[in-house]
């Protein structure tokens, strides 16, 4: 293992330079116009996977962009196998005069390398594959059995992704995954994600007359379609931020003491200073860090309904629209809670007016992997052993769809090793990444596959 | 009076030519194309005036469209004087596309006059003028003495009127005001209008964060500003229409029981036919009716935040913004309503975010006239009279911003005359006015100056 260590040290300019010839490809998965450059990358990936040395190496084409497929057999029958996912396509650069150095020509400002892609994903996909190749170029051999499977289409949606995962369950079968697409709460701070919310949403539409009318003539006799829509949305959750949708909570699992406790420890960001706002606000009899992570959320995304130009228009408009999304825990159905919703609103809905939902298609159940883990332990001890600091454990309030699927699919651990940090300005212009994160957490990734193959 | 009455029917076709002419000129006021027009259209006023014998006719040029003025001193110091005000110029044609005939070729259709116009207000201003011609060209004189104020500018807002009935009192000073640029409730029923709201308005907007949050992110630890915007909106008016807020009903005048029976006797209109709403609803202790026509509305105008595109964004929106107005009646103070909304919203917003409240400048008290003022009378009788049917007395929801300036300057009684139907199509593609109407309206005319001008 020290030679793995001494290797990447040794090799590291080399690495760098490897990576930066990674990050110089512009594959924005969304613009057609990148279409050969998202090839060029799935193709770099191809290249360097079998420069070291694994089995299988695919380019499986789908209806959109491809997906790099690779196996590693070699750690024998009894060591596990796990599932390595990550993306290398990456987002739009724009508003491109923000940026300080040119997307996709990587520069190395104070200890980090800017560039297009430098943290989500290809900088985090790169120093999996840079640790395989330490292990390979000096000890001949990984300690665990790798199924690689390294998307182009996580920026857009991953649209192809669950479709291929579901075709050939044998070939993506693995003991456990591991994903790299994430970031720790603090630069420095090893964080173990071992929790993300579901998702679902609904929309609102409620009509009153069936063209605007003139509030002095019918102002008085006319249900005003913003009013309704308002009495309902207050209705859904109250001032102290408790969601009174009757069942809402019910299947909700409880946050155990122990959890309480780790989130506790989690260093609580500064939310003034990050997003304007004069004071928190957080679900009666919870903090807003236990909150965020554990426990449901009820958002009003948008809303519109009659005029909204400048000056006055005195209308009472046709109708008015909100759009809603919940973030769900653990025990909640998506589509039970879409039925929940829709039943309160219907008999929340008022006289005089027509109100309809709309059910979002797109939902997701939550993850959650118990920190008591032995995969999840290790990945911890992995993280303290390289950054020297204590790891913390959290969960997050957003989903990532391919976690959900891995479950659905195959219900196996998911183990999620993110690198990132919350400097890094993902979908931004000047995103970065640190060089203290791409050793340290290569030297993690080390320490985790050889511990993993002791077992 | 029987020989002025002979003299409009035997020189109707005539008089209908003369109209024609008068709504053959595009006199639209907002657009600057058309100032030749208003010019024109004064003109053709100033002309007819000086033709039936008025004195000190004058265009008096505004910053904007000219004021046309006249007087008749000729009935006596014993007669009462009348402030006579139209307007004539009229709104735009768009979609020119749906009308069935050329806006500004006038034509008579199944019994109606089709012409952008025909009925605000350059059809009802004629009838005035071909009134005041057939006793002078009968008569010699009029009964009564008359002030003529008709602007071009009241389809955008009347915007210099103020500052000229400001400026010269002595001028537009009279016993009482005359106006017809308003409806009946249906064809060939005479109505008397004795009341008009005022209004006031308000925009309230809520601040959370400083730009729209990831709703996995945040969500759990910021007030999300549409929420807390449909908490306040929510506490405003109540699912009984009773508006909620503290001190709103104070000042208001009640509806005595001689007006519930006026507006009881008032034909309904049928709202579902009309707006296409499942049912009505009105003010708790209050019909549709008594609603809008003598109490006060609150009505959310406009409501916007967020994301209102396709599909789902799952974001916290950094704001939300409703524009209010209110209807108000006799004894409220627009300023004091303004600042009760203000003070109620101030008070319901909650912990987290940031509310302001912009008042509209432009707001008005609310009109009226007592039903039982002689003046009201004898136009009740005299519309009876020429339409052979009784007449009803409403009050409106609506403003007419020249009768809040009148009753403010001058404090004056102001006389509703309206005779357009409800199917006239004000402002919209294929106006027009019933011939009936034409011929009924100045057989009231006659009646009253000669009614008014004995006593």
């Amino acid at each position: 293992m020290s030679a793995v260590l001494a290797y990447l040290k040794e090799n590291r300019d080399q690495l760098l330079n490897k990576l930066t010839d990674f990050l110089t490809i512009p594959s924005i998965s969304t613009d057609s116009i990148h279409k050969q450059d998202v090839q060029k990358a799935a193709d770099f990936v191809v290249r360097y996977l079998k420069e070291i040395g694994f089995e299988n190496v695919d380019k499986q084409e789908t209806k959109g962009h491809p997906l790099v497929y690779a196996e590693y057999n070699g750690a024998g029958e009894e060591a596990p196998t796990v599932l390595f996912y990550g993306h290398y396509d990456v987002q739009p650069v724009d508003p491109i005069d923000e940026w300080t150095s040119d997307p996709f020509k990587p520069e190395i400002r104070d200890e980090r390398i800017y560039a297009r892609g430098a943290s989500d994903d290809k900088g985090q996909v790169f120093m999996h594959l840079a640790v395989f190749e330490a292990y390979m170029k000096t000890e001949g051999k990984l300690p665990i059995n790798v199924k690689v499977c390294i998307e182009g289409e996580e920026e857009i949606g991953s649209e192809h992704l669950y479709e291929v995962l579901q075709s050939d369950k044998e070939r993506f079968h693995a003991d456990f995954a591991v994903i790299s697409d994430s970031g720790m709460v603090a630069a420095n701070q090893p964080t173990i994600l071992y929790g993300l919310k579901g998702f679902t949403g609904i929309e609102v539409k409620v009509t009153g007359p069936d063209h605007d009318l003139h509030s002095g003539i019918y102002g008085g006799a006319v249900r005003n379609p913003i009013t309704a829509l308002s009495h309902i949305l207050a209705s859904m959750k109250n001032e102290e931020e408790v969601i009174t949708v009757e069942g809402f909570y019910d299947d909700v699992e409880p946050l155990s003491d122990e959890e309480r406790k780790l989130i506790s420890e989690v260093p609580s960001e500064d939310y003034r200073n990050s997003t304007g706002i004069p004071e928190t606000v957080s679900e009666q009899g919870y903090t807003p860090q236990e909150h965020t992570m554990g426990r449901p959320t009820f958002e009003i995304n948008g809303i519109y309904g009659g005029y909204q130009g400048e000056g006055t228009k005195t209308i009472i408009p046709s109708t008015a629209t909100a759009k809603i999304t919940c973030r769900i825990v653990p025990g909640q159905n998506p589509n039970k809670i879409q039925d929940l919703l829709e039943k309160h609103i219907m008999k929340a809905a008022p006289a005089g007016v027509k109100v309809e939902v709309k059910k979002e298609k797109l939902s997701a159940r939550a993850y959650k992997v118990e920190p008591s883990n032995p995969l999840i332990k290790v990945a911890a001890e992995s993280y303290t052993k390289a950054f020297g600091k204590e790891t913390v454990y959290i969960r997050m309030g957003g989903s990532i769809p391919v976690v959900e699927w891995i479950e659905a699919i195959y219900n196996i651990p998911i183990v999620l090793l993110g690198f990132g940090t919350p400097e890094d300005r993902l979908h931004s212009p000047n995103e970065s990444f640190p060089l203290d994160s791409f050793d340290k957490g290569m030297e993690t990734l080390v320490y985790y596959w050889e511990k993993l193959g002791q077992k």
